[in-house]
């Protein structure tokens, strides 16, 4: 298996990191190489714009964007990517995280963000994984073999 | 291009059918094919449950689950495959949505749907074809100029 | 009385246990025989199937089913039995139980599920018992007595 | 089979009606006798008081509480009768029957209501006949018949 | 100023008494004499229907009810009094109180209930008086001198 | 019966003239005399000072105050006079009034508008009522006899 | 007055354009200048980093950004321009625009956009003006004899 | 630059000063003077009223509201003068805030209110030194400088 990372997980603030931890265990438990960048889309718009125009080019299949409050990172960076965006709207600390939800899930027509549950880091990594194995016999074995295990456990 | 369905679409009831032309539209003018069925999660658990554990072996790679109210077809769904959920939650009378969207969305750790914006049906077919375009050149081309018509338009 | 379940309680997940001790806790005193079974719809649907659809032939009357977020287990079991569900939806840490009280109650048409309070354990293995009290004279009166001593308290 | 009704509807008013037309229709398909009352827990609490205190001895064996807003009566009515509740929230018209659902269904402890989806009448008849059917064979069988016309159709 | 209790409170439960010391608190710095009676209006519907129907001519002028989740306690107790009703909406741990507010505050067409905000103990006490003091100028005064202590603080 | 006003009537707009007629209604079926007047506290607070703040000395009792969306009107002319508030939320065409109503109810300490539903027009007019009945036998003898008729209807 | 263009007009849609004729008419009645663009954050990237980028420069001194369901835009402009945004949520179908104000308003440290109401096009108008107005006292006369006009009528 | 205050900052309570800390260190790390006063819109009006309507003429240019719950200070001070009102709604600890918010930045048509997020101390501050800026390129300067840094951070 190639080490050349397949998904790009992007979140934007270093305090997003513990919330996502779930996310980068689970990736490295089904062996998919990923690489992580911190950048905020307000704060540091440029670096979003070059990471995210560029992803698919770097080889990356999947997007995991990781944001709260108002968070519009992982609509502004299907704008830039043909690639499919995984949203986890993270947990808030007044509103319970519905902001970050309604901010991810609610995009408008032609440019969708395709949202897990509020603070799913984990999930994300098993829906990345399932859209590799959607045309890849082996990812698509990985799933097969981690649901099975789940029934059992 | 292959006749045999790439995107498999399920409803939970004929209501939901106006609500989804959005997606199958979309999907013809992408070109993807893509199969059709309309089973409660509920009314008829035994033709979904077969339904989506043959799916797969079916040659099917994506599937977009449409339900509204206690929107639970997404998550049965997710139950027998390992396929990626698309889910699209149903507007409601009386709630907005916000119900489908929330019985869609929160899934528990181990299956995720991910979800787009409630009654986002031509989200869903564009995403399902990011999804079959995240390892396919073909499909990625197809987004890739989608993405360049919207913006010109 | 019979030592044969009446009532069978499931939940999603070992993690709903604590919040469900109320429930069993007032089966006991009740004198109502139960079994319980931990499973959720997502992780082990055919565990799920196989409880719910055999469980009136177990002599089970009532079933208690207890799960959080995108609470769908009240919803699958229903569906797999012409025996009465009580929901119980579980609080959670981000949006309160809000989720799993609208994923659950929510329910179309044609399949309900009938709710307590978010985090309504007790009040279930009442509920439950009022189901078998409705035309049972001996469980009738537990629940007279009950509210009785209520009244008095 | 009896005349004598076995389930007794209430609902706070008479516009709760057309809403409600669904519950006794289904009751009606089902065979199940039933008697209907308009009292408002309100603005006729001795109305309520009496009809609810008797009903168990007339031979009610489940009762359905159909009300809207500040839906109080579902509790009110709980507390005067071992009888179980099956709650209806009605849809109103500012809040979408947010208001109606939390009135309902977030009962204390010690006195539950449970609850069927907003506007939820066909199946808060559904849900009566599965009560009756709990220890009764005879509607056990109405339940398990109406279930496989349902997958069928 | 006469020692006969003016005000009525009447809670839910033992629980809400902490809730509630901002009430007979102000109460007593005005000098506002109170009875005060703990009484559910589901577990204890006698006791709040003796209470309620008899306030009146035990010379109690205004009620102050706090109940939280499913808080009927304001209406039920508005059902049997002609006197004014202030209620008070008690938090709630998993819906900060949303529940009790609407539950209060959307009473239908004939029987208000006037609510303050949630957990509002003390504006209850301060209500109360002015509504004391809507028509006796003693209590109209104790209100204007303790707004212009609060203007001056 | 004087003719000089004793319950103050204020709405912000106009256009809530239509949605209070059930208060004036109401107010009129009582013979409770009442004054009315459209101010709103943002565009013409000079006038709502005034307003409020002489409401006393010009013998009014009671206000009732009608306001939609950040509904401020209640707790502006509640900060300018010692006479009870009665606050009626508006529905809104966007959030259904749970911005009238929120803005209305939650007023900080010290300073009460207590809160009827939303749209609670003719309930705000029984409540000004019951304030003036609190103390005054004549207009308890009316809500008694509204009361009683109401049960008979 | 110089013609030149000192409030700068995004909207992500053409379908945004009747709900915000109240702000370029307002914006018209004050004799502001202004120029109107309509580009999608999502759609048209690029184009709305162009115009964000370079507004400042072309002497624009605020910037009115209205969008609807995950309203990215005013965020996004923020990103590129040290002007003041201010936020204008639509209204949408489902959700009544409470997806369109908490995805404007609810910014991450760094990057504000400060809102009016949902579909408060014409405040946005008095907004913008009141900030050209706070250091110039040519538009600052405008608005003060807006708010006495408006105190008048 | 002039020590003589730019910014006023008002806010409706004492306990809200923790809260605001972000927003005057932030102001003080710009450089720009501020005066900041405690006052309530209800229990202090005069003191508004009297601090708002002289602002302008001490040469404040913006206005930060701060206030929680019923959040009417921000509205209430708009109503007093022209300058431009940068509302910041509290956390509460029932709601989370969404009281505050809707209670801030739903004003009606003519008054704005704009708002930045729950909480946004901090952005009020750099929002404020936005409108300043607008038009005066000296604070401009600092806020294309606060941007960069936070890019590059």
């Amino acid at each position: 298996m190639a080490d050349k990372p397949l998904v790009g997980i992007i979140m934007g603030s270093k305090s997003d990191m513990p919330a996502m931890e779930g996310c980068t265990k689970q990736l490295e438990e089904f062996g998919v190489p990923y690489e992580l960048v911190v950048a905020s889309a307000h704060r540091a718009p440029a670096k979003v714009h070059e990471w995210a125009s560029t992803a698919a080019d770097r080889g990356i299949k999947v997007i995991i964007a990781a944001a709260g409050k108002a968070a519009h990172l992982g609509g502004v960076v299907a704008a830039y990517t043909p690639l499919p965006i995984v949203g986890v709207p993270m947990k808030t600390s007044d509103l319970g995280g519905m902001d970050s939800l309604l901010s991810m899930v609610q995009m408008p027509s032609g440019v969708p963000v395709a949202c897990v549950a509020i603070g799913g880091a984990k999930n994300a990594a098993i829906y990345a994984t399932q859209i590799l194995g959607a045309t890849d016999p082996t990812w698509r074995e990985v799933i097969v073999k981690f649901k099975q295990e789940m029934a059992e456990a």
